[in-house]
């Protein structure tokens, strides 16, 4: 039964992205600014179903069900309604990521070969607490003609509900737009039942910790785009400065302690002249240092660094390219050329020159929004904006060329780029 | 033990990316240019123990091991050895794929990102019957950086040892050059542990049958690289021109057969005013029809071809986003304006008009060589080169920025592009 449901919005996602692959940008950029309205239009329908999910949310934390940093995240104030509504016209703002020519070939005379960009398909989209994160990412998915399937937290089923109900009654009323490009879910079970559709989801994001990413990462065919670790580290070299180096490693571990490009391990280069005030500075501001963890591997996401003195730059190397998650990693040096080799050395999906590893965001980056921060190898790394959610297709236009006179040697390709 | 045999291949094969992702690309070309010499100077060995492996083959055609096709594929003769030296010579003069930089964004007075194509690193590969594939693999592996497993056919495995031996020789006297880039493994049980080892390889790319390919799908989290089915359709639209129509369909379905771009099934519209005469010539050119297959998923990989009639364009796209593989299809016709509908909505990796399907492979793209033809909906799609074999990393360097100055507002982001 609640297969066959899933099922049929699967199906209908997959009808939609067919449908919203080729619309205009024009009208894409309409149901956004309809979304955009209609939210300012009825604030108080989201912040009273969000206070029935922190009336509920108070009581989960007395029991100890959720934490209170889960708790302050489910929370929505003015603020935070003002940034989802900015961030959805900082979106229409955005050039259409589809449709662009990224390469036109002529093969032969009158045979073009042309690559341009075209949206996955349909998007399943994992998420916990924030529910301000559903119209940031609806408002991705529609930019990049993509339709997307969402599971937000149970913690924030009324606020998702009431956000959700808003955003469709806007794309209701723009003419044009097709239906079924966004749906929900709501439970354990249909995240399980989206894991094993791949007939029909191109593309799984989750967003949220370690055990949910980990646990879909298990449990799914589908390609998965995001990242289960944040082990970003700082490498203090020999020549770093130490205003600089106090500065980045205090930023990079508690301006958000929790978050994901928050360091956690310090590298130190033995002969550095200012490792002891460094370590004296960085407990008074509140760190906590340890100096023989558990694990290299651990992510603490709160006021804890791990911290190692190593003997080179290839060792403070080799330590990152073992133990990093492949997020985040700085270097803080003086001297170019070791920065150079650092950034050429390290395989992580952001390495750094003197500055905090906090940086590592899609806003910060200009991409004006992010659906999540990849640590894959293939397709999208780093934070991914709109680019990470499309592919390409080739067209290619003739009159009439067959492969045989290629082959037979009657005519030969010229291979000329526009 | 032998999980401990690839355990320690695929551990060193880890070490060796790292080694040559930061190599410069002169070193990479002296390399290749050492194997192209090597393979021509030692030409008799590879002939000699391929003609070990003919000897096998002969017997295990006659006892219904192999096909006849099989056994033609594995047979190397002086033209196919000059065609391997000829393709590691193409890839030589390529541009090299690696440190290009994609981004150059200034996000801040003297804060600058930049994103910069950077290998993978550990490819997995794993190939059918075809020995002449190994060169071409390891130039691409070189060229872009990333070390690679190689697992070929067993009934080449002859043949396979003395090229990869070859290929060692010419690499192990490139002064500079990493050990362990290229290894090479023998059995389905390698295969197997390959498949589980995500902690070492990256990228996984089957070249082969479609039974290979789903096997090879259903039993890693490795992402896969590549096709399972070549499904291809032609659709005769109305007002296609009849000699064109029957040019382009005869090459595409029997130029050769067996390719995953050939195609298995044409649609033709209701009203096409030469469907009885484009019946016939297809007969008269050898190909079987069949009008009513079992199933519309079927590829035959032979000169059958089933056909359809359609009532509209609309049906023939629908009937194609349904039962094609994603993989190559093309229409014929001389309006322009179904042509752009047919090109913008038809979801494949190639989407074609008046040519035929045979066209899409990386040689007659102008990649100079490909790994594969990926229908994926990520990373990389259609005829699979060099590129494809990258990814990108994020360098950030500044002067001890820190995000706090920006989250307070003490700062603003500025991103601008170079």
């Amino acid at each position: 039964m609640e297969e066959n449901r899933l099922l049929e919005i699967a199906i209908k996602a997959k009808e939609a992205s067919k449908k919203i692959a080729i619309i205009p940008c024009e009208l894409k950029n309409k149901a956004l600014a309809n979304i955009a309205a209609n939210i300012k239009k009825n604030q108080s329908r989201i912040l009273d179903a969000n206070k029935k999910d922190l009336t509920e949310g108070e009581k989960l934390v007395k029991s100890g069900v959720i934490t209170t940093s889960t708790f302050n995240r489910l929370k929505l104030d003015e603020n935070k309604m003002r940034d989802m509504i900015q961030g959805i016209e900082d979106i229409i703002k955005l050039d259409d990521p589809i449709g662009k020519i990224q390469l036109r070939r002529q093969l032969d005379d009158g045979l073009i070969l042309s690559r341009i960009s075209c949206p996955i398909g349909v998007l399943g989209i994992i998420f916990e607490a924030r529910p301000d994160v559903i119209t940031q990412i609806s408002a991705l998915a529609i930019k990049s003609a993509n339709a997307v399937i969402l599971k937000g937290g149970k913690e924030a089923i009324n606020t998702n509900k009431e956000i959700m109900t808003i955003i469709q009654e806007a794309l209701d009323s723009t003419e044009g737009f097709p239906p079924n490009v966004l749906s929900q879910v709501f439970s354990r079970e249909d995240v399980n039942l989206m894991l094993s559709m791949d007939k029909y989801i191109n593309l799984i994001i989750p967003r949220g910790g370690n055990k949910l990413v980990k646990f879909i990462k298990e449990n799914t065919k589908i390609p998965v785009l995001g990242h289960a670790d944040g082990i970003c580290h700082i490498y203090t070299d020999e020549s770093a400065d130490f205003e600089k180096a106090k500065r980045i490693i205090i930023d990079s571990k508690t301006q958000y302690p929790s978050a994901c490009n928050s360091v956690e391990t310090l590298l130190i280069y033995k002969d550095f002249n200012y490792t002891n005030q460094l370590l004296e500075a960085l407990k008074d501001s509140g760190i906590t240092l340890i100096d023989n963890p558990e694990s290299w591997h651990k992510e603490y996401s709160d006021k804890i660094l791990a911290y190692k003195i190593v003997g080179s730059l290839e060792e403070a190397i080799e330590h990152i390219n073992e133990y990093s998650s492949g997020h985040t990693d700085s270097i803080i040096t003086e001297n170019e050329n070791n920065a150079k080799i650092f950034m050429n050395a390290v395989d992580s999906a952001g390495v750094y020159h003197n500055v905090s590893t906090r940086f590592a965001d899609g806003f910060r980056y200009g991409f004006g929004a992010e659906v999540g921060i990849s640590t894959n190898k293939t397709h999208a790394r780093g934070p991914v904006g709109l680019e990470g959610l499309t592919i390409y297709k080739y067209n290619l236009t003739g009159n009439g060329e067959i492969v045989k006179d290629y082959v037979e040697g009657k005519k030969h390709f010229k291979h000329k780029d526009f």
